[in-house]
């Protein structure tokens, strides 16, 4: 059970460029990559309901393992038959591992080599997660893909403090392993059913890379990761605050040794600049909170760039939002509208904004799939980053 | 111009009860009556969109003259082709005329007999409602049922304060309806179109009668409002405070004696309970902040009776909150799932049952309605309060 190749397939490449669309195969569905996972922290993606991300056609979306685990329970989404019953969603979940959460913490946790204890957020409760509680409580959630426990090295960080926390994901990428193979050491299997998804399509284990911006460092993690033979490689500890030229660099270094044949996954990304430039990497696989946080402050992505809806010249600005959509807000409502939401406190302008911020990420996902396909991608990429930079606002 | 009696028509009467089913015609839609307006107080239904108004089949919704005036503006609106275009919404509006809101500012407002000096609560500005300004701006809005501006006195007040109330309202009804029959002396016409409405259906200006809970001053309200002959009657000044018995009181004084072949309108009200007894006693048309408010505080109306969905034995609930609902909260999600959000302060639970609320109380008016309709009402009355009663929480 250690790998399997076949739940990805590559569909297409770009000739001259790294990037590729691909089909990712999951219990819940067959994945077109590059696809891009909005988040789903508590069960939800913020202000969306399941039927909104249906109708956007998401493929996929992130849950976190952190906070489902402290709210509600793993108890409660167990008894509901999984975390895709709970919500009632029956598309893709990636669940990440809940280290990235208890590492952040750094006045309310203790490490050792056996995992973390933390103390709640919520309610102060003492809680410990290792490798084994984290895949433990990802089958118990039903995820289709789920994440080691890995420690993700803040920024900026030493070099020691880099090599560290990559040796100690490495140890926990191991014992991950070994809990996934046999998971009927702690974790109580889904019942049959929608809740466990398709019969027949495993559920994916990724590994995740680390070594901050060090290239040796990230060199030595990847290296790491793929001897262990995941089916799938997140490249884990960036878009943390580093400089944007840094992250493309290590984007770039641990794609040339990443293998060919699996999905790759950048962690926490993002911008549809970001988009562009790491699928050019041959990146796969995204998630990030960008499109409903940026909406819930008023910001915008659009065709014609990032527009701040808050902002006075909209206050009298009959034109949609984003001319080129046809999402449920720029199909009926002008920016004035959309401004005056936001101006009067109505909750609705938040919805709307993020409704249209994951649709406009969604169908770029498709548009960039499809350029790869055409063997359009450079000229795509150039004619949208122009549009896009050049005309928005800066916000 | 004074008045139209054309505008509703009674399709079926309660045998034996003064309850009646009617159509009530509007530029936007002939409306089924009885009919429960939601509020839209800022150009908005809180947390939901017009798409879910549509989807509910709701036929009026209730703005704001005194918050739309402040935000965005009367410019605003009338720029974007009136409120209806403003907010997507091609079903009837009914305007309040900002009386209620200026008269509750006691310590903001200055009252003479042209009018009420205010300030505002957004900026303090100053400005200033009169009969004819509440007139104008409710047609710049395009509102399809205009109210008169009314003095509604607080509960409770002294019989000497409610007649001062109601002699001023009668002063100012008949200015109101001067300056409805000569629009040309301040407002500025909807241009054609979608946002003026149908042609040939006339926009209605409703009397509002005062009185407080004193029967002879209530009488001397309606007597006089009639006299005025407008084309429908609210009952202003209930729901405001005083005891429940009271109030259906006042209601069932006042309807017998408004004209029969009026529509009429109980402003302020209501909770399932309150909708059944008022429509009893012939009441037409209702509106009330209660399906949203409730709802964003996580109190359901459902046919098994009142749920509070935030308490701690939903937690583990797995069926829907209404078993008898087929909207996009209970056809999907469980009472445990609902509980979730509202626990994790997701934006999507106030949503939710702001949406179920609402379809909640639409589909008890048709149920109402099909039941004058088919000579069941009181057996269907009887049948519902039980169950509603019974079964709920005491919220």
């Amino acid at each position: 059970m250690k790998t399997t190749t076949r739940c990805f397939e590559i569909v297409a490449k770009c000739p001259g460029a790294k990037a590729r669309a691909g089909l990712l195969k999951t219990p819940h569905g067959n994945i077109e990559t590059p696809v891009f996972a909005p988040v789903g922290t508590q069960g939800s993606v913020k202000t969306l309901l399941s039927q909104d991300l249906e109708k956007l056609r998401v493929q996929l979306i992130l849950g976190n393992t952190y906070h489902l685990y402290l709210r509600p329970g793993v108890d409660v989404i167990q008894k509901a038959g999984g975390l895709h019953r709970f919500m009632s969603w029956n598309g893709a979940i990636l669940t990440d591992s809940g280290g990235y959460q208890v590492f952040s913490m750094e006045q309310l946790r203790r490490i050792s080599e056996e995992g973390v204890e933390f103390r709640s957020h919520i309610d102060g409760s003492l809680h410990f997660l290792s490798p084994e509680k984290a895949i433990e409580i990802q089958f118990a959630l039903g995820s289709d893909i789920l994440m080691c426990f890995d420690e993700c090295a803040p920024y900026p960080c030493t070099e020691e403090h880099a090599r560290k926390a990559l040796e100690q994901t490495y140890r926990w990428a191991k014992r991950c392993q070994t809990a996934f193979a046999s998971p009927s050491a702690g974790a109580v299997p889904l019942p049959e059913g929608e809740g466990a998804g398709r019969p027949g399509e495993a559920k994916l284990l990724y590994g995740i890379t680390q070594g901050s911006i060090y290239s040796a460092l990230r060199t030595e993690s990847t290296r790491q990761l793929v001897e262990l033979d995941f089916p799938g490689y997140a490249i884990g500890g960036l878009s943390v605050g580093e400089p944007h030229d840094a992250m493309h660099d290590m984007v770039a270094l641990s794609t040339d040794l990443l293998p060919e044949d699996k999905p790759r996954y950048l962690m926490g990304v993002g911008t549809p600049d970001d988009l562009w430039e790491a699928i050019e990497q041959s990146i796969d696989q995204f998630d990030c909170v960008l499109p409903t946080r940026n909406g819930r402050n008023g910001q915008l992505f659009t065709s014609v760039g990032k527009l701040n809806l808050k902002n006075a010249p909209y206050r009298e600005d009959l034109s949609p939002p984003d001319p080129d959509c046809d999402c449920d807000l720029c199909s009926r409502y002008s920016r004035a509208y959309l401004h005056h939401l936001f101006r009067a406190g109505e909750l609705s302008a938040l919805r709307l904004a993020s409704l249209h911020n994951v649709a406009f990420l969604i169908k770029l996902m498709r548009k960039i799939r499809q350029s790869i396909i055409d063997g359009t991608f450079a000229v795509q990429k150039k004619r949208f980053l122009e549009t896009y930079r050049n005309q928005g606002e800066s916000i």
